[in-house]
């Protein structure tokens, strides 16, 4: 399964022209959608997700192509034996089995010859009595004191997940604790966090599989200076999630609780793994976050066990692939109709773009363009004051919009325009689809919209544990899926690598200059030296 | 000066020759990069910033034929004509003079024979009265409390900029008030302030330049119910920012204080205006915020009289169309390796995504080609470990990283692996550009780096007020500067209004609906009416 025979298989060829054809302006999607069994025909409903992709450029015939094209890519068998720990992680000769951490149903699942279910679920269990512990003062500071602040340590696939649930769920976190995400080395992160946190109730949660990650271990070094300096007891106040026998695993270095996390679980696949249990534990109680997992694994099992034509991410994937090799959009914007939902473009750019950003295909074969789409996105309405300009008039993108029918503040419903707050949203999510599809003609070039931009509208029920547990598995099912048709490995990133590599020679530079102000840094290229007299002479 | 004439000039016919040269293998970053010259030639320094271009794909003669091209389209007389109050936004009939309301050296500006400076020098007055008797507690709520929060009633340009600028000074605001802002129409954003606030302690600031925003107007309505409920006087509790005479203008409706905005003051351009000014004069004290409109004007005054070879704004703008039109990437990344600037990215989205993503020109002509590129971005460190995976090695994308030499917490210097966690951050902005441009080849094509990935780098000396003014006064010219080129009008937005027509309609069948639960919905096309049944029987 190369990315040579990608390009050269029959339903390849007759997508690219049948591309072509839907370019043609007969095939606006104005006129697509003028017909009245649209919306059933290019519509799915599962697992309480309603997925309409009416507004695509698509029609029948493209969409028969798309799903001989899943066929022929054995995306079906390729997603279950990833739930089966196939090792589909062929570069680092791993699994990626995130589907795992929300198993409730499977009686064990062997990997290397080994069950990892009931090593998972004792994971879950510590963090159940942790968290249980920690709410009830069992638990508490070294001088005392319940624990009220919670410093996330971690950065990436650490905390981006855990983000995008922590913003989604904050209505239900009632347990007087208070989340902070200390991701990045600068020093203003640290900063203004320990403007806003009581030392003696703070507990620190550093994330790092490898525990080596600079970021983390600066941060970390950091938070255990202030503890110096006030006096408190780090042994009592960290905690770890890291992989067993890491540095931060170490019984000579003594914390309060330590987790595991595992290979066969990527960053940014994480957010069900210890990574996200226990800062989420923590803020909403372990129960919430069962609820999420449990939404997840409702989600998981419609992406394994529906048909092609019936699987909600899976078409999702589909036209995702269309839109980026057939119809040539560079990216995509993913608007939620939800102020909660503000972190989930953040957390998809990294899930997304970090998995499918590559030019080579599982074969060692460079792919013929660029696969992976740039993805973007801020909150409806906030985005139609925004770039929704340029997405209107200026360089087209499809974009997805979600939607949810329930509200989780149904106190409040002042009319204004004789229409609720809710309501108001909604007329907004249900005008810009509408509005990006028809265009309108004017006189007036200025005011002319050519209309035909593409866009897919995903409508959850509420705002609940469950729904965005589906919503999380959703977009890490949709990814992969995309994946498997580029041929490509979603679970690697190589293209991280060089980067640090530079930056740890630079580093080493400038912790010898610290250690002696007339060491030469002769020894890099001339522009890295520049700015380096600039820092050091700043 | 038309799209036509455009595209028929000899400098823009040569820079797409030029660029097809730029295409050879032969300039590949790491050749372009190796003379050690390189970035002498390609940087310029200004008001204490420093802009290095040289690891853009550019050559000595694409940049002279840049320069060419940008005498040739008049740049700097436009801008000047701008700063001077001519009529720039011609669709709109309006000046746009955001400059002059940081301009504290001209002794008048005349716009239709009267003269504005003094005008808006008595609103800023005002609202240094005005923040300054809130902060001293002269002026307090209807119950006698001092104000500890204030919530911003606004969306687009009525906050963006705002939010840029108070999380980028975060550190200044000891004025013991939190700055909270009420965008969206969802009822979740209202619902998670009133967790946050004491509405005896509370200031509404409701920002509309025709106090007509339906998303705004909710807001209010939502606040006023809010504060009946709480038995709070609305008119000890609201102050407007809105045009004269606007409803929010309205003696009958009396409010605590109002403020003046000006029709030849956009929004996304405003943050200089009371529209900033009074909620970042009651965050950070009205002298910060002076401090911050003179940084603004040290760069307005760079823009207006820098030959074109040495503008800093005007380089950029250029960079961007060679990026755009010649070098044909359909995005651009902003990457602050500061955490404090997490929110440029956002505003400049809209700033630049809402001025330029336009298709017709200033005659009323078809552009060839969109012109706006899709904006985006992270702060660095964090985005190396999101979506830095397919900027290494997926799809290109241009990029402008900006570093900051002194941070604003000097005070935590602990080392980790030799250094501060300052250094540390630097090691990764350094590193990256030059990643990013040499790229590296490996025998394991999955571990290659093709390279060849253009980014600029913009050092600032610090976070201080003044240079937050001139990072905003920087994208604003090079945005308009860009818009200059292109021959389009950077300072209207008729790509979102048929989207609100639409949501009008569709609001008055929902307003219908609440009066009537008989109301017929069949005068909506079938999709509207699927969504709008599914929303009134969720």
């Amino acid at each position: 399964m190369t990315a040579q025979s990608l390009y050269t298989l029959e339903s390849w060829k007759q997508l690219m022209a049948r591309a072509e054809v839907m370019n043609q302006p007969q095939h606006h999607l104005k006129r697509l959608i003028a017909d009245p069994n649209r919306l059933s025909a290019f519509s799915l409903a599962a697992a309480d997700v309603f997925f309409d992709f009416s507004r695509q450029r698509i029609d029948a015939t493209a969409l028969a192509l798309l799903f001989e094209l899943a066929r022929t890519r054995g995306l079906q068998e390729k997603f279950a034996a990833m739930t089966q720990g196939e090792k589909l992680n062929i570069t680092e000769n791993r699994a990626a089995l995130h589907t795992a951490t929300r198993d409730f149903s499977s009686n064990s699942l062997y990997l290397d010859g080994k069950d990892i279910l009931p090593e998972l679920r004792e994971v879950n269990r510590r963090i159940k009595d942790f968290s249980d512990q920690i709410h009830d003062g069992t638990i508490r500071g070294s001088t005392g004191k319940r624990f009220r602040h919670v410093v996330v340590i971690g950065i990436g696939g650490s905390y981006l997940g855990t983000e995008f649930v922590s913003t989604a769920l904050k209505s239900y976190a009632d347990q007087n604790i208070d989340l902070h995400y200390l991701s990045n080395v600068d020093i203003h992160n640290f900063g203004a966090i320990i403007q806003e946190i009581d030392p003696e109730a703070t507990l620190w949660l550093i994330i790092s599989k490898s525990y080596t990650t600079p970021e983390t271990l600066a941060n970390e070094s950091l938070a255990r200076a202030f503890m110096a300096e006030k006096g408190i007891d780090p042994s009592k106040h960290i905690v770890t999630v890291t992989a067993k026998g890491s540095p931060g695993d170490d019984p000579a270095n003594p914390v309060l609780q330590s987790f595991n996390m595992f290979d066969f679980i990527g960053g940014r696949y994480s957010v069900c793994s210890a990574v996200g249990a226990v800062p989420l534990s923590l803020y909403l109680g372990y129960d919430i976050f069962e609820r999420f997992l449990k939404g997840a694994e409702a989600m998981d099992s419609h992406a394994v066990h529906s048909p092609i034509h019936e699987n909600i991410p899976l078409v999702a994937a589909l036209l995702a692939i269309w839109n980026n090799n057939f119809l040539k959009y560079p990216a995509q914007a993913i608007i939620p109709y939800a102020a909660p939902l503000a972190k989930l473009a953040p957390h998809v750019q990294q899930l997304n773009m970090e998995s499918n950003g590559k030019t080579v295909n599982t074969d060692g074969i460079f792919l013929n363009e660029p696969c992976g789409p740039i993805i973007f996105g801020e909150p409806g309405t906030n985005a139609q004051h925004s770039f929704f300009q340029l997405a209107h008039q200026g360089r087209a993108f499809p974009i997805e919009f979600i939607g949810v029918i329930h509200p989780q503040y149904p106190k409040y419903q002042s009319l204004s325009k004789g229409v609720t707050n809710h309501q108001e949203l909604w007329a907004n999510l249900l005008s810009q689809p509408m509005a990006l599809a028809t265009g309108k003609d004017d006189a007036d070039p200025a005011r002319c919209f050519s209309g035909n931009r593409p866009s897919s509208t995903l409508i959850l029920k509420d705002l609940s544990p469950e729904s965005i547990g589906k919503l999380l598995s959703f977009y890490e099912a949709r990814t992969v899926f995309e994946a498997f048709i580029w041929g490509i490995n979603p679970f690697d990133q190589f293209g991280v690598e060089l980067g640090k590599v530079l930056a740890g020679k630079i580093r080493q530079e400038m912790a010898d200059r610290n250690m002696d102000s007339a060491h030469s840094l002769d020894s890099t290229d001339a522009t890295t030296r520049f700015y380096m007299e600039m820092l050091f002479s700043g």
